[in-house]
């Protein structure tokens, strides 16, 4: 793996998740990035993402430096050709190229601003980095795809599935603010190279982009889309076609309890973090069907076969 | 030792005190905790507590991820049955449990608000981390107590007395700013089970809470305190009668050598930061009778003591 | 070495030069520094100097603790007998006694004022810092100097050079912000102690402090001084006569290919970040003859070799 920027730098899926569960059945301190050094950069907010990375790093045996990129460091501008005299200090030119000299990797999150959608999707900063720096870049969450989490979750289906072909239904949920579709822009690409019956549930207006979706079939009826469902990811995204906004918040979208007992006891994924009682019902988080807390655990080992295969590749 | 939330987790405290000396006097690196990873959050500034836990946890072999948790991450809710449409994007329960995926051990500085008594006494969000988390929590101070700041306290007056039943006087001093009674709560807890004759001075209204003073004498005049006093412990607290309150200023309270006059030529203790010539005046802070550079250095070993008997614990 | 405070600190700058050079060429971890650990504090912005210096720390098998010190700590007082009853929570005193404690070298980064020129020459924040620390201090940038990166540019202008005595043009270039003189204070001071012919270049009323330049020829005339150039430091400052202000945002002094075309095809260098096309134009920063990202890399080792000077004296 040369890096990590989406789907298109998995050769085989399949395989990847199995090294990733080996990996976290092994549970030990490799040698193999001793003297490496991961770099992470965020402009966002991270939780799981800084840790199980870092976490990921240190168990390959690497080196790990954070940076708060927006408060630590320089504000960048990311134009060609820009008259630098306001209030960008550093060109993402410079600074990729300088990363690139400290460090072996650099990981990168950059949310889009859901105003603009062309913006959004030419993914300015996150490519940026993968445009100029010289190392191998990872994809800690960029405008338009979250690769690290979806790996995750390809492996917590198929740790946790008991059939051959489980079916896996990914529906919206109510939200208060406008969030990203990288996280259900990713699982949806993943989900299509693994062995599962894929559906799709969300209100009128809040499809996914069709270059995402693809042939998935998408329901606009959530308990029609629930019926025998073996795993149901939870997750919110604000409109793709009236793009970035919030057409409702309508709490019938709510999973609880009576929506679990339409599925096949399903198991209930969410990326987290989850607004309860908005999204999830606290009977449903509490309850045994919900792995969420399992599936933020294996975070872990998702970024460690990931770390893993670019360093074996630049040795 | 199974967590350090306080005193109740200290089975005898002189063999905790001598153990923590003694990793002092040895001062190398251990291989306990190789491969086992602390988790620091912070919800409040640190300086001490972090970089001398972080050195403790790095002494005994193991990786050390810091978060300011009000920043880097998502802002909490830790309200149980919370409807989460408002500012706050994860519940404590999902933090608790998702961390104690990555680590080995949490430690958690959480102040109180000082506006709500009974909300403090809660201790909500310190208490929800032991609560929910899967993993030993260690307090970096709560809302009601600073028990590694009150170990190293207990250390110290171990290490320099040169009598069997030292007086140690805590007495209150002024400050502008309403601060917590944590310092002064775990001090008086530690305190009493040692060998030690304690006396705690203050201005009426500023008593501790009875359940920490228990029968310690508290004396309304500070120089009758301060008679014949081996150890002054300085520290300003609010009022918790009249709760989060400042009742005083009186620079009469500030501790300055005619006050240091009137004991038996006592060490100086604080536990830092201090405000000088408003709690403690320059001529005692930089005299020979403070301790409190050394007190803090040994904030490395006392947390190094703890860490160990978790890691002991949980081998 | 005992501290890194500036050039008064280096016996012999053509040796450590070829120090630097050398571990550059070698790029290999070190075990001097196993146990030891580097404690750094940034009261200002920081990308390069932040991570180059971790990562030489690491190189050498040192420890790293990074604080943010104006935001995860507590605000510092640096005047002697200040009544703290503001803002300001713990002394210079204090914070320096009690780093010393954790850390076997302190690294500091503080910026100026740029409001009062006698303060900011005083360099409380920084000299602070060494006067109260009891173990060796590093200067990450101080309101007057910033001596690491003028060892980088030392080592990068000995590493390029194809001559014995290079022509070194140090030129003022425009810019909308104020900024400190400590970059071209320091670099000035390290090229008068290297075989070089240095000049300076600057517009009326921008000439450096008298004690710095000293003999150095300074031409107002940026044309003539760039005349057979083999290096060309671009960098702005803010007038030191009249103190912080900006006189002039002249776009006739940014460099770009005409200006290029009167030296020797000179490496164009700048110690970033840059504000492209204000400072440098964009046809000189893309083109062969910029070479600011490889001195960029070269900080990891100037730290390095400073870094192990100061672990050898203190072993």
């Amino acid at each position: 793996m040369k890096k990590y920027i989406g789907i298109e730098d998995v050769n085989d899926l399949q395989e990847l998740v199995s090294e990733a569960l080996q990996l976290k059945k092994e549970n030990s301190a490799l040698s193999l990035g001793k003297g490496k050094t991961l770099g992470m950069l965020f402009f966002n907010p991270s939780l799981r993402t800084r840790l199980s990375t870092e976490k990921a790093a240190k168990l390959l045996g690497m080196d790990v430096m954070v940076m708060n990129a927006d408060k630590d460091g320089w504000a960048l501008e990311f134009e060609d050709g820009a008259i630098m005299n306001s209030n960008k200090a550093e060109h993402i030119k410079e600074a990729a190229g300088v990363l690139s000299q400290y460090c072996d990797i650099i990981a990168v999150r950059a949310f889009p601003g859901l105003e603009n959608r062309e913006k959004d999707e030419a993914d300015q900063v996150f490519l940026g980095f993968t445009k100029y720096a010289t190392v191998p870049v990872v994809n800690l969450e960029s405008a338009t795809g979250h690769p690290l989490q979806a790996l995750t979750d390809a492996m917590t289906i198929t740790e946790m599935s008991t059939k051959k072909r489980p079916k896996v239904v990914l529906t919206w949920a109510p939200h208060p603010r406008a969030l990203p579709q990288s996280v259900p822009n990713s699982l949806v690409e993943y989900m299509q190279k693994m062995d599962v019956d894929l559906v799709i549930t969300n209100p009128e207006g809040y499809d996914l982009s069709k270059d995402v979706r693809k042939d998935t079939p998408v329901y606009h009826d959530q308990e029609k889309a629930l019926k025998d469902a073996d795993f149901v990811y939870v997750k919110n995204w604000s409109s793709y076609e009236h793009y970035g906004k919030i057409l409702s918040e309508n709490p019938a979208w709510t999973v609880d309890n009576k929506k679990l007992g339409l599925t096949n006891d399903a198991k209930v994924m969410h990326c987290l973090p989850v607004r309860r009682n908005v999204v999830i019902a606290d009977e449903v988080l509490d309850g045994e069907n919900s792995v969420v807390i399992q599936q933020a655990g294996n975070r872990t080992f998702a970024a460690q076969a990931v770390l893993k295969r670019i360093l074996e590749n630049n040795k």
